[in-house]
């Protein structure tokens, strides 16, 4: 049993959900009709030793559990505007550092914070609920089509490799680190790319290899990636060269890029990309039925990504 | 520094609170205006070793950890309607446990979960967010005026004898053991005093002796609450009695009855007496500066409730 089956299984013992709720849990953020608006929800923890070590400051732990919340809200194309915290710490003098990044985070990306909770545990732990709102219709997992293209937002790996500059104790690469500590959640891209109805659209949370296979799964697809198309960052190259990793394989596993990917037809893709400013690349297309990575024409077997219980 | 040192300064770093926010940071919940309605906003996290110990079981936590939130909405006079779950777990086993009780608790409260986030953790942890409906003006803490009289749903003293119990290991008091893991949050009460417009209402989570505070610092009143006036639970009695606790002093520092604490006019109290179908029993009053605990006409002193960093 991993999280999926988990999240599925606690799906399977719910009522029928309310009229409000026209999508349920299961895609980035469920999508909710209050009066007349519609709203996305989602939650996601953040544990220490699990998603960080002590290389991170209680500050960032804080800022990174508003970002990657933000990061859902991105990938269903709505605006970020409410969250609720709760921060668990050692000492109340830890939990404050992960609330004053809590306030950074808010700051950065225009979200207010209804509320928190904060009491003593041995282990730093975050939990951010978001609610934004959304001015086009949602974009779903599900939306991929036989014919569409795959595209990702920004760059991949730099978090990968910012982890293994933290890991490693690696002097330099500070903007590899920041893109670990701190990442960029692409709300104005979720935003461009929902205004144009594109098909499909994910975060980039597990990692490609990971996050390609629910979008397909819920879909109903398959999809060719060919690994020599991504846009995997040139710091990110030349640290994960200097310890021996391939490149472009630690940018399809190493997720918390929280790049987007889409899924849409050619001719929304290039509009997406003349739309905003950071690159829009494509690197495979919706066909067939199963997962199909290539490099240089071959197949590439086992490609996974991150586990929460593993 | 404690618990709500890290609140207020989290609260002191925030921008001004958008437009929509009518109560931020700092009640029972927040309050906000979405489209035409009203709603309202918390979070609430459990921790294993802090909150509870091996004796309950995950589902246990599970549905705790939405009880106390619809608990929270109840205070404020609210409708509970959808949670956001964060559960995290040493083993999916455990986590799958800890969502059973959420499911359950859900069915009973009728609140419908949007979202969910699981992974591992030494430490069992769940968080919930909240979301409710307000059918009418929201109950503050701080609404409570010199005349009012306090009052409480319910019996004090279950929860925190049904605690003893369990850390003790004794046989028996199964119905105390039960307050304790399964709360029984006052909803019906809850919008009942909101719909007669009482002055103020908080839920009895830290303990009577921490909550009035609470009430009397927001609304810059003092009180006398009379300790021989708490409605006992006659289990809860006889289980102190049986230890060499007293009864009273268990039931005002003991906390988590969930219980509500209401401050209104007399005959504002006899009316939502009349209308619930659980007791409503006048404790005290709102007079003078001070926190005033009384028992048989003389002060009791150093009475405290629960702190989450102590």
């Amino acid at each position: 049993m991993n999280e999926f089956d988990v999240i599925r299984k606690f799906s399977g013992l719910l009522p029928p959900a309310p009229a409000e709720v026209l999508v349920p849990i299961g895609d980035d953020c469920a999508v909710l009709r209050l009066g007349d608006g519609t709203w996305v929800a989602a939650s996601d923890m953040l544990v220490s030793g699990r998603h960080f070590k002590g290389w991170a400051a209680p500050a960032d732990v804080g800022y990174k559990a508003v970002a990657v919340n933000v990061s859902d809200v991105a990938a269903m194309g709505g605006i970020p505007r409410f969250v609720l915290v709760s921060g668990a710490a050692p000492d109340p003098e830890m939990a404050l550092g992960v609330f004053e990044g809590v306030a950074e985070a808010c700051g950065a990306f225009g979200v207010y914070p209804l509320g928190g909770d904060t009491t003593r545990a041995d282990a730093l732990t975050v939990d951010v609920a978001i609610l934004g709102e959304l001015g086009a219709a949602p974009v779903l997992r599900s939306g991929a089509r036989p014919g569409d293209l795959l595209a990702v937002t920004g760059e991949l790996g730099a978090s990968a490799a910012g982890l293994l500059a933290l890991e490693e104790g690696r002097e330099g690469f500070g903007r590899l680190k920041k893109r670990h500590l701190r990442p960029l959640p692409r709300t104005e891209a979720g935003r461009a790319a929902a205004g144009l109805g594109v098909g499909a659209m994910i975060d980039l949370s597990d990692g490609l290899a990971s996050d390609v296979r629910h979008v397909c799964e819920a879909s109903g697809v398959g999809c060719r990636v060919d690994l020599d198309l991504l846009p995997v960052a040139h710091d990110a190259r030349e640290l994960a060269a200097s310890l021996g990793r391939d490149p472009a394989l630690l940018a399809a596993t190493g997720g918390e890029d929280y790049e987007l990917l889409v899924s849409a037809p050619e001719r929304v893709l290039r509009t997406l990309a003349e739309t905003v400013d950071i690159p829009v690349t494509v690197v495979g297309e919706i066909a067939g039925s199963g997962i199909d990575f290539r490099r240089g024409g071959d197949p590439v077997d086992h490609l996974s990504g991150w586990d929460h219980f593993a």
